[in-house]
């Protein structure tokens, strides 16, 4: 499908206008950056550029697109000749997917004529705004959760596409499987889930329910244990499966206390290996709570797929520079009321201590590249052909060094500021 | 696009052991609700009742999807094979869209084997979970602008396909229009936007910026006076456009106090007619605030798309009545710890008192109609057939009714209790 209408009003008719005053041929820098981090968190987490790159491919103004932006009179017909012809011609350059980034990282920098580069504002910013969030509060639930597994299955409460690219960004910070069977099969996630209550219910008594499960899933099979009464279940669980059975899950009450109740339970009946599973609104503060119970992992839902309070990444797409009338790229910047900009291109790189440690974001004008830093910024796009895909699992990977390189007080989870200051040079 | 993998593993483990312990034929009621209200709010709003209808239209397992769940071992062939003829022949009722609701609301029942019903859980609930919690926020954005425009132009700040459904729900509470394309296309809403500051520094002065944008756009268009300074952008602009200039946006600073310089400044320039537009990180209680500052309209954008800080409903999809061996129906409701649910097939109704004001949420197991009370329900889906489907237009009208029709305490901003109780009979 194309995603050439994912895009706001206002980029349509300052294209009209820029190629009636000559000024949509300018070459453009355009940089998506963030002015803070989302909820005082430490450290942001760079998301989403494999589906802008998807998106990208797909942004043609097909016939019907046309139609519709004719039809309603959106903009006039020599615009209209624009979009029929359109495929972004341009740059693109950012953070590679998985790494880190603070405020005033250039995590994007696009760079076209106006009238290609302006078209794609909205729909990077919202991959983007969207994904970084969901992977910024997936990082902190990874940390928190230390060795332990943990299952994305927040598909229900956000919406149903949202829900295909939450999971992508979990499983970009970390998270073992998701819920979500789209995500298996576009992404390659692995998928997982066994019961919910309606099933016990759906039986005429908990044991036909766990008979049932075990005759199909087998004994390595999680069993949902607090539909009635969890020590009962427990002891049916493990009556009907043996002491092999995979593991139970419990979706309410304290869990803490229950997961110790039901450890000891478990092994009192010989099921030692049989682990425990927790759910029901956890976020990372809740898996931190939780670290000294005896919980062998935890699904993760509504928290994660909203970003655990912070839903959206606040990062915007600025013009930085772009050519005068004599054709000479010019910084540009606006002077808004607490909404300072910085213009020009910007390269950017992680400076590291002796032990490798990360000390400061470097962000420079100068297109000189400072000696012993880290460059951060990759090709995405040259010449409109895609250059910067990747498999997933590569994002996962530079994600995983990408933290360990940050100082400790990155991992707080308490609101403060970012891990490193950004240095504007 | 088929939509059935926007599915949780779990439902087709469920059918799975299900088809294998005979149980899947058993006849059984869902029912969705929520225990709560998101954040506090006093009512909520039904919302993307129409969207649950196009995506049960597409909920097909073709070949591709089948290949997945196959190559995966997420389900047997006996469930492939059920899930390749799946076609949903069931019932569904529910809230009419835009119509408000309280916690324990019946608001979407769904009618048939447990197997086909089980199935359609998590995209259900992703559509409703997220449409109501965007419904929910914009309803008390409308009531705060009083007679004043709003539009929607949160797409950037949002997953993109989210965007667009976040613009038909606020569309459907009463916004004026949107930024985003797609969702005029898709729903016919109107779109409305002129330009961003790129436009501006994209020229060489603010002057040829203004100039380019009534060039194309006419003096009725929207300048966005805040790139440099306020007051001289404002004087530029009426200068250009003349004392017709349709509006000016503000987009930064004390937007209350701005707004009442700018009003003075185009009165003396003779401009009484152009209007002042304000955006800028925009929630119900900005707007409200600005209730005594001359502005002729809100555009609004993260706070509508993100639930303006409850960005999901808490909707849950539970079994609630099925077969039982002898089938004999039974009521069946699950006993965990602080998620108490009921069980039994529900009816709804709305008690008003002799005003025409609501004063109870009449939830009844009893199959029986109240005399004098508004009953809530109607039929969505009859034999898998769309009986329900309906303009978007006509669910406004009926949201805009269900609202009139509230106490007055409804419209409290504050956190609180729902506005009218529910009573369970």
């Amino acid at each position: 499908m194309s995603t050439a209408l994912l895009t706001d009003h206002y980029e349509l008719t300052m294209l009209e206008a820029a190629l009636r005053s000559g000024a949509a041929s300018r070459r453009a820098v355009f940089e998506v950056f963030a002015r803070q981090l989302p909820g005082g968190r430490r450290y942001g987490v760079v998301a989403g550029t494999g589906r802008v790159l998807d998106a990208l491919e797909s942004f043609r103004f097909e016939e019907e697109s046309l139609a519709f932006l004719r039809d309603n009179e959106v903009v006039d017909e020599p615009t209209l000749e624009f979009l029929a012809g359109y495929r972004f011609s341009g740059s693109v350059d950012g953070y590679a997917e998985g790494e880190c980034y603070f405020p005033g990282s250039p995590i994007m920098t696009v760079e076209g004529t106006f009238a290609e580069a302006v078209l794609l504002e909205t729909v990077i910013l919202s991959i983007l705004n969207h994904d970084c969030a969901i992977a910024t509060a997936a990082t902190r639930m990874i940390r928190a959760a230390g060795a332990r597994p943990l299952i994305e299955m927040g598909s229900r409460r956000t919406h149903e596409a949202a829900a295909v690219a939450a999971a992508r960004a979990a499983y970009l910070c970390g998270f073992s499987s998701t819920s979500n069977l789209m995500a298996g099969r576009e992404y390659g996630i692995p998928t997982a889930g066994t019961a919910a209550h309606a099933f016990t219910l759906l039986h005429d008594s908990e044991d036909q329910a766990f008979q049932a499960q075990i005759a199909s899933l087998g004994p390595g099979t999680t069993l949902l244990v607090d539909t009635y009464d969890v020590a009962q279940a427990v002891r049916t669980a493990v009556e009907l499966a043996g002491p092999s059975l995979g593991a139970v899950r419990l979706d309410s009450g304290d869990l803490g206390q229950v997961a110790h109740e039901v450890r000891e339970q478990l092994d009192a009946l010989g099921a030692h290996k049989t682990r425990i599973i927790v759910t029901s609104d956890l976020d990372e503060y809740a898996i931190a709570a939780l670290a000294a119970a005896p919980v062998d992992g935890y699904g993760v839902g509504t928290s994660l797929v909203t970003g655990s309070g912070s839903p959206t990444a606040a990062l915007v797409y600025k013009l930085v520079a772009r050519e005068d009338a004599e054709g000479v790229m010019r910084p540009v910047a606006k002077n808004s009321v607490g909404k300072p900009s910085r213009g020009g291109r910007k390269d950017a790189f992680r400076e590291l201590d002796a032990d490798g440690t990360a000390v400061t974001e470097l962000v420079t004008v100068s297109g000189q590249t400072p000696s012993g830093a880290r460059p951060l910024q990759v090709p995405l796009v040259r010449e409109g052909e895609i250059v910067g895909r990747e498999k997933l699992d590569a994002a996962r990977v530079r994600h995983r060094e990408a933290v360990a390189e940050l100082p400790s007080n990155a991992y707080q989870l308490s609101r403060g500021y970012a891990a490193i200051p950004t240095v504007f040079d």
